[in-house]
């Protein structure tokens, strides 16, 4: 992780901080950042406020998604797989494969950045919430996220 | 509505603040949260700036929808229905029941967050946008919101 | 563009600035507001920090997406219109028209809002990450789109 800009976690008045992440995924599938972003949450020294994660990227997404059965991410993939096929035939964008098209199908159907309430110090999500960067690429890729924290 | 903290509602210098909001469904639908929300905005004294809803749940949604004629919303739920069948027997993940898995990825392609331009002390919506909390269950359930409004 | 209030760019101590712009469309299609997102941030004046876009509306959405191939914006359209088909003889709420129903579901499907992290004063955006409104209606619209920029 490198800090855009020196600072001390914790001193007072600095309202906006932010971190930029690098995420290696390994192709298409899902990636829990939640541990991650909440480490840059704490590092930021806010109690009140808000964590935005931002992701650089149009094919591949961020999700709020159930963070204890890794079944419901399965269903979710297999579900995303059949309402958006690779190789569907009427894709005109097929410069880079198959699954070019989709991945820019399925990063407009769900998100390109989260807003995530902080309180106490920390990302305040419920209790079945992670974070998950979905790589929508059936190739390795590596993936830029910004986490801007403000607050109080 | 429970404040986070005891706070003086205009108060200067005071540029973040924090409601929970309880939500109680009837199950699967939508319900009506403008109100609550411009009652929280108006309470925290901020003129202009940003007002945050949070849903802490992976199988509800929140969504900015037409506010008029509650046949859009009819529609809509007839359209998410087909789109994503209660019981499709290719999910694994069915431990809930029939709905538990389509609840999972309805709110995955809908919004956990929406953030709302606060102007003159209220959210600034369109004449014809609603927000309403989308109960995915098909039983009733108890649904906590957290709204943040930043401004000055 | 109208800024909301009187202001000095980049005046210290102003931490919120917001405008509204307006958006004429001639369809359904997608309209690039990068640059104009780009130059409300500039006149701003804020380093660090986040820039919010909203659009009014119910039957419009905004997105990032690739901005490099005008075959993918194609592709998403068609994709989008075999998805939620207008004229669908399910649909209720027909009032407006065959586009009428279609529109409010592909903006429930995508976005009103969009947060994006500001950094050295510009919009942080990926390289091929472009802002789009999409108009849903078939017919032309003037869209409001606000948009609010805070930071340091």
């Amino acid at each position: 992780m490198a800090p855009s800009a020196p600072r001390s976690p914790g001193a007072r008045g600095r309202m906006y901080s932010r971190q930029t992440i690098e995420v290696a995924t390994d192709g298409r599938g899902t990636y829990d950042l939640t541990d991650r972003i909440q480490a840059v949450v704490r590092d930021a020294g806010v109690r009140l406020g808000l964590c935005h994660v931002f992701l650089h990227h149009t094919s591949a997404s961020l999700m709020l998604c159930e963070n204890v059965d890794p079944d419901v991410r399965r269903d979710l993939e297999s579900f995303m797989s059949r309402l958006v096929p690779d190789g569907d035939s009427s894709f005109v964008h097929t410069a880079e494969g198959a699954d070019d098209m989709p991945a820019h199908i399925r990063t407009v159907l769900t998100q390109s950045g989260l807003d995530l309430p902080v309180h106490e110090g920390r990302c305040d999500l419920g209790t079945w919430q992670g974070v998950y960067l979905w790589e929508h690429r059936v190739r390795a890729h590596e993936r830029r996220v910004t986490i801007t924290v403000h607050g109080e």
